[in-house]
């Protein structure tokens, strides 16, 4: 019988014990004095060499074959076309590293969720194949040119994305599609698709279905609602943030309320009408962002020099996540951020102050040291945008329009639906 | 009669309306061409004085006599120290400016709620009078001595904290104040005490009552639990986050349950028993935090050269908040941070990997690019512990230890429940 390789089921028989799994590689790190066996509950375990005393071939890893095979159309069929740009919803587990990355493309979702035929005569197309965390502007660009270029030709679109910086580019393109008439559903999944428990199956079902035959004109995401598979909440894409490492109902509404559910049997409820329906006029591409904004956490202690450091560096914009309603050290000998905004200000770029509470609006007036943060310093302050929103929003706002005066005006008008001023109590941590 | 004066309540006669407020100072950028007039909806307008036909006075302000009654003492009522430190629960509307900062200290609580007395024999002292956006490392370093100076004289103590950076300052407290035998309750209001509407008397009652009986040697915060005036929570020091810019009950537990719930009975209803009782050991105190400690956002198309000026800069610690299970980038050509970080690994500067999104922990294997960050760029994955509670952490570890792996060692311990391994299901946004 041959030696288990790497990616092999195996059994690690030591002196008292005996263990089912996959045979892993060797960290580096570790030396060559383990075996690394990832076990059925998904954990890696290392076992030391000098406890093995044999290690039984179970099972030998097969090679993937991916049969492609040529979707078919149906008449009177919705179409849909599913852009996948990488992240776990396209991640198989990789046997070099024992980790997770992209790989999946949407003909392979279709191949493996024959149910997506039945909702919608599906495109597919791999314009990118990246985990998001490694996601840039330019990035954004691309993807919403893409969206530009197919827009015409099919009922909707679904961005199959990472969910790391997933609120990030769903921001993007909610700014760069102006005029935006079909629905641009994003969706992802927080287990690989080669998993039994991944939550990918019903994410892309429920976008597939939003994007065919959803009211409505703009950005979304749609991912799970709850920890449960009952159904999925689709999310304004400005208005949208991931609130936890590994839940599969992360994604969350922040200072609105979901617009509405895709429910497992394809019906969708609306919750909160405030949004465009479809409409058949053209859509405008504005996708150029400007590259050299800042976002920078406001903290106790912090070193206001690298404020300089960014206007020293050229930084067109700063968008400050700043504390409570928008406050940033003012009278703090040693931290005062004062001096740092008034010469940005004296150069004319634009702080955008958001509150890093995340739930809730800035406010310019209500103590006295945000007015010194509003009048002295010239902050900006960007109501109750996320933080990430109005980084994004900035780096769009500086790739339309570089006056002063028009970026500011920009950045307090509400573009995509990034400002709400009708805040309902019940929508704080939902 | 004589000229209103900024403070005084008037009516403004327009040529259309009448208007009732407070005559505001004019803040110097809109000149002199407006009248400023403070609401009672607490909101300012400005109204031309090309306009304006008559400035009526209606009552002159009155300037604030303190009554300094000095605190009576009753005989078997345990006794509570309350230490003001600032902030809005300190704070009362500053006609100079129009806007609110810090005055009233803990005696004038006493003085504004006699209830109080019925709950403890409440003495009072003033070791700061900040906002809490102005805080930094030397004033936790100050109110943990305070504390660690006067807890064996009471049966509990009080710190009434701005709400904006509570939650370090809470953190802070947690870390200094080892083997802690008593409660230390942090309170804190959102809306000015000279309010009616404020929530500063309830929190106040509440958290008298915790430091008075609660059978608890830790440091936890107690703040309105929902938007009524129902009962207030008790949530650990280090599991605690402001998730709102203006609600009432903005302080939330963070990947665990809160403690336990005070009724406005004043009955504490334990909800989360995992935490130490009151004890006679005696506390230790270690305050000293190192000061050059940053806490960086890890966003899409950052600039990695911001982690280097802080090397340069000869920061001893740095804490990013990353995306998602602890990710950055690191397969993006221009935006990898995986330089920087082995610059650092080399360097022995602690790099420790928190999540943006706030709930849930890091993991640093999940993925080929997680291990890319742990292994080759040597990130230390902090758990579950909230990014603002790891740059604490990171502050105090420092200032107890220099070796790289006694403070990695020390980051990886729970020190004062910062870490929890046990996440239940229904911990999330609550």
């Amino acid at each position: 019988m041959a030696e288990p390789k790497h990616g092999d089921s195996v059994k690690v028989v030591t002196r008292d014990k005996e263990y089912f799994g996959i045979l892993m590689p060797r960290p580096a790190m570790l030396g060559s004095e383990h075996a690394i066996l990832k076990l059925d509950s998904g954990y890696n375990i290392g076992i030391s060499n000098k406890k093995i005393k044999e290690i039984v071939l179970i099972k030998a890893s097969e090679p993937r074959v991916r049969k492609k095979v040529p979707l078919k159309k149906y008449p009177k069929l919705p179409t849909v076309l599913i852009l996948s740009t990488g992240g776990t919803i396209s991640s198989k587990i990789d046997y070099r590293s024992g980790g997770v990355s992209a790989d999946y493309s949407a003909e392979d979702f279709v191949e493996m969720l024959p149910e997506l035929k039945a909702i919608a005569n599906v495109r597919a197309s791999k314009p990118l194949s990246i985990m998001s965390e490694d996601a840039s502007p330019s990035d954004w660009s691309l993807i919403a040119g893409e969206i530009a270029k197919e827009i015409d030709t099919v009922d909707g679109i679904v961005v199959t994305h990472g969910t790391d910086t997933l609120h990030y580019s769903t921001a993007a393109a909610s700014f760069a599609l102006q005029n935006l008439g079909k629905p641009v559903i994003f969706t992802a999944s927080q287990r690989s698709i080669d998993r039994g428990s991944s939550d990918a199956f019903m994410n892309l079902l429920c976008a597939v279905r939003a994007a065919a035959v959803f009211d409505f004109g703009g950005v979304a995401t749609c991912l799970h609602a709850t920890s449960s598979d009952d159904y999925c909440l689709l999310i304004r894409g400005t208005k949208v943030r991931k609130m936890h490492t590994s839940r599969r109902d992360a994604f969350r509404p922040i200072n609105e309320k979901a617009l509405a559910k895709v429910l497992a049997d394809g019906n969708i409820e609306v919750i909160n009408p405030h949004y465009h329906k479809r409409h058949d006029g053209a859509i405008t591409l504005k996708n150029s962002f400007e590259k050299k904004v800042a976002l920078v956490l406001v903290h106790p202690g912090m070193d206001p020099g690298v404020i300089d450091y960014y206007l020293e560096k050229g930084c067109k914009g700063i968008v400050l996540s700043a504390t409570g309603l928008g406050h940033l050290p003012v009278n703090n000998r040693k931290h005062s951020l004062l001096p740092q905004l008034k010469k940005a200000s004296k150069k004319g770029i634009p702080v955008i102050i958001t509150s890093q509470c995340l739930y809730g609006a800035v406010h310019p007036f209500v103590y006295t040291n945000l007015r010194r943060v509003s009048m002295e310093g010239g902050g900006i302050f960007a109501e109750d945008m996320l933080p990430e929103v109005a980084f994004v929003k900035l780096a769009w706002v500086l790739g339309q329009a570089t006056d002063y005066e028009t970026v500011k005006r920009m950045m307090l008008e509400s573009v995509a639906g990034e400002i709400n001023l009708r805040h309902l109590d019940d929508e704080f941590l939902t």
